[in-house]
């Protein structure tokens, strides 16, 4: 008989579980690519071009329910065309497939389903090239990052919480005996079962920037804890996550499993299509990774379903003092480089007090920053080839707009002007655009801006700069805040403020917020509640029979060692 | 020096969070009452009676923020009082004196607030006699039900919790270590710390009927999380909580932490305390068990909050066929019994095919059931003293209006009439009405029905049975199902049925869903997400020092062993 996906995969995923326990973190994807993977990644990339071009003005062939016609809504950034024109369906169509769907995966178990994620992933390995092509010509990040934010390093992501969700399903103990006292005092044994239920139809919001690296963890995470997904990209990133969809439903097909456990929902924007599957009462989980002001939205109107929002927010930079003031300057200049899209991973404010701090090379004044970020800003994007890779292309005109709004709301330090790609005559590059503003303009810099845009913003002192990340990044969130000390205290009083406002910290790390797919996401220790919001468990109980307990049928042999699933006997 | 709560208590505690684990489940406060404690009980009942006489027509002390007068809601139905007088506070006062308390509590860390848990119910454990009484005065539960639903059971089931929550915060790896590439490509060692953030203010809707038995578990899961609770009894059911929160407030108060982590709102029912607390934009979480209808009313209106709502709706039996006609009857007679408030914990529906199905007594009409229950009901209640032990006494007028109303629903197989209290004359006891329905008559059977109203359905066959399980419970929530059936299909068939529902299932127990305390709600392998949905985890991260890693803050000594705390090498 040919293994099952779980005992094909069972292993890696024990191992990932067992590393998690210990406080490690296992990213087996990443860690295959050495030397070799590299010389045969420059190869794949020739591949996965010749694979890419393929697609490009011909229809994306994903046969789903409820299709009514075609829609083209992506637009190269570096003007490489023409679009893919992808099957749209209609919404309440897929979610009623998805619904009948249902019922044979909440079955097939979590074993199976585990497994199932795992062959997904692996498949989509082999892919990597053809999906960082995919991020770069949509959302217009230069390739390597795009390779980061959609290669190997989101494959483990997803595995990781494959995992995760996984050892959940692993702790519902599956089978339990135990006695009362039945009629007539006689003792009695009751045998008592566990089941995972899933909580029903889920819609993953595509980001339109990191489209993949946010996406995944809430696909698999649905499908593991047994909800089918309708993903819903955004209109401008349709393509990477069109290859995941169709990935996904041929390994599921493959199985035996309804395809329409995975379905792709793109549409015109003004169909608002993520709205209304938001709102539809069948879908009950909500996966979202942007702005507050739409995570605010589907917390106040998809009342039927379990929303996990992940706000962007206002990323706050706060400068009290440094040891390395090179590096700081350095860390800021870069992240500001690193913004060409809506969905802000860099950091927006800059908080330093208006009368300077101290570093390694003496004080220095908010005007020195300014100074010294503007001259960081231009060597680093005076060679064309590195600006390129550094700078990624413009796709929304809502970044060109907001570049010339925010350079009227202060002092320029930094102005925005073009920049030429070697390659790509078309692509639209930005430098990032600096400006200095007053811890008054609140109003300015509580908006999230799109784009390279960053303030920096002149406090009465550290305090103060502490005192207005709690009150801005509580009440609009933010993916993490960064502090630069070398006070104990103030690393202290940031700890608590970054506490207070539910923030993510990082201290005196130069370079590391820039990059999404950095270990800031990555260290094992994420919500639980992100897996275990997805399902409840269902008990059922009955007269033991006087022969030996069964074990649970969709528990396969080899996790028969499992504590949580031995059976024992409990006196009650 | 003294140990901390944590010291004292974290043997119990780690050998809870040790049996459950292995699927087993702990119950050492109910463990300890043997035929010792039973005998030293019947003293504490005594002296607990002269505790409970003490409170009646007194001030409760309990000196809270905010008190803006006395409130009197309580009315013994067993004709006890006078009315004890509670403090009544400002609802707003209430919720920010818990925020104002919750920086401390945060900050106090898992390993100290759930010491402290532990110590609440141990505490509550010596006051278990004094406790019962409460509730028995206050819901009308004959009084040894009520020291199920009040003493050690209720205890235990506080502690599973507490073990659940403490366990839950030992899965957040406190601190790791992991390498990255750092500045020209040297490699650099980063620490991680991860800290676990309460949500906000939880607040715990009082269940008029079981307020501990349901009360419990949101209050420690909180707690233990790191959330103050205010505390909002029923007004017909307060003092179980009022001696719960005293308690609670004096343990936290000797422990040097602010008392307003927990705080009783109690107001005349006109004052909407319930709601207004509900919707409190500050209320971040939300406990409540009882009707499907408050229960949407909280899901649509506390928008700010998690709300965990734990639905009584339409508990439900199908009946397809028994070798065991007499404990069928007798478990149905006794369960019918058992509902004198308005909060059901024991069936309303019995669906039954209208053609009768077979039993070891050969085959039986829905008629002859009928007949059976209502003989069988009039022989338990046959003798005063075993009727005083079975009913409760009737605490709300809308009881009373719904046994007359019920009556006028279809035809009567057992009429409701008074029971006369050997001890209590003026007691409102009531036997149970049993009423005719077709399965036409959805309109009446999926309201939820308070006091002792039972339905007997009939259905054209077990597949209809099963069909309007399915739809009704899915529809209007239920705590549990019950099936009756010799047939292996029938009974896969209906966890099936349940499954799809999402219902708890009990297959062929006569008299296990009548109480409450029973093992129903007692497995190991409750939600995760009952606990994980209180808190969310922040992380930070730096350079490590070229020293070896301290262990984190607060995670005292003796879990130094704990996987989870072992510092590991991460290299990314």
């Amino acid at each position: 008989m040919r293994p099952g996906p779980y005992e094909r995969h069972h292993e890696l995923l024990q191992s990932i579980v067992r590393a998690s326990a210990a406080g490690e973190c296992r990213r087996p994807f990443t860690e295959a690519t050495g030397q070799d993977a590299a010389d045969a990644g420059m190869r794949s990339t020739r591949t996965a071009g010749k694979v890419f071009r393929s697609l490009l003005g011909r229809t994306f062939a994903l046969p789903q329910p409820g299709e009514t016609g075609l829609v083209r809504t992506e637009a190269s950034p570096y003007g490489v065309g023409p679009a893919i024109a992808y099957p749209r369906c209609d919404p309440a169509e897929l979610v009623a497939a998805a619904g009948r769907a249902a019922a044979g995966w909440r079955v097939a178990g979590p074993y199976e389903r585990a497994g199932l994620a795992v062959e997904i992933l692996r498949r989509l390995n082999t892919r990597s090239h053809e999906l960082a092509l995919a991020v770069h010509h949509t959302t217009g990040q230069p390739l390597q990052a795009a390779f980061h934010a959609a290669g190997p390093r989101a494959q483990d992501r997803g595995l990781q919480v494959v995992a995760q969700a996984f050892a959940e399903s692993e702790r519902v103990p599956a089978d339990s005996h135990w006695k009362i006292t039945g009629r007539g005092g006689q003792p009695c044994t009751l045998r008592g079962t566990c089941t995972l239920v899933p909580r029903g139809v889920s819609l993953l919001v595509g980001c339109p920037d990191f489209p993949l690296w946010n996406g995944y963890p809430g696909l698999f995470a649905g499908l593991v804890t047994g909800n089918p997904v309708v993903v819903a990209p955004h209109p401008r990133s349709v393509l990477p996550l069109a290859i995941t969809v169709r990935v996904a439903r041929q390994v599921l097909a493959e199985a035996g499993h309804s395809p329409d456990l995975v379905t792709l929902a793109v549409a015109e924007p003004e169909r608002q299509v993520h709205r209304r599957l938001a709102t539809d009462p069948a879908v009950r989980i909500v996966d979202f990774t942007g702005s507050a002001r739409f995570a605010d939205w589907l917390e106040q109107h998809a009342r039927q379903a379990a929303v996990f929002a992940n706000r962007t927010g206002l990323n706050t930079v706060v400068v009290d003092s440094t040891d390395d003031y090179q590096g700081l300057v350095r860390g800021l200049a870069l992240s500001s480089c690193r913004c060409n899209g809506t969905v802000r991973t860099t950091p927006q404010n800059i908080l330093v007090p208006e009368r300077g701090f101290s570093t390694d090379e003496g004080h220095k004044t908010l005007r020195d920053l300014g100074a010294d970020l503007d001259e960081a800003v231009d060597r680093l994007l005076g060679h064309p080839a590195r600006a390129a890779r550094l700078l990624g292309a413009i796709t929304a005109d809502e970044v060109s707009s907001a570049l010339t709004e925010a350079a009227r709301c202060g002092p320029v330090l930094h102005a925005s002007g073009p920049v030429a790609h070697p390659d790509h005559p078309y692509a639209d590059l930005r430098s990032p655009l600096l400006v200095r503003l007053r811890a008054s303009d609140e109003r300015v810099y509580t908006r999230e801006w799109p784009g390279p845009v960053t303030f920096l913003v002149g406090t009465d002192s550290t305090s103060h700069s502490l005192a207005l990340l709690r009150r801005t990044v509580a009440r609009h969130g933010a993916l993490y805040v960064s502090v630069h000390s070398t006070d104990p205290l103030v690393l202290a009083a940031a700890e608590t403020a970054a506490l207070d406002a539910g923030v993510h910290l990082v201290e005196n790390l130069d370079d590391l917020p820039a990059d999404p797919s950095s270990a800031l996401a990555e260290l094992p220790g994420a919500d639980a509640h992100f897996v275990t919001g997805r399902f409840r468990v269902v008990r059922s109980r009955r007269r033991a029979p006087a022969a030996a307990p069964v074990p649970a049928p969709d528990r396969p042999a080899v996790a028969a060692g499992s504590p949580a699933a031995t059976a024992a006997l409990i006196d009650v």
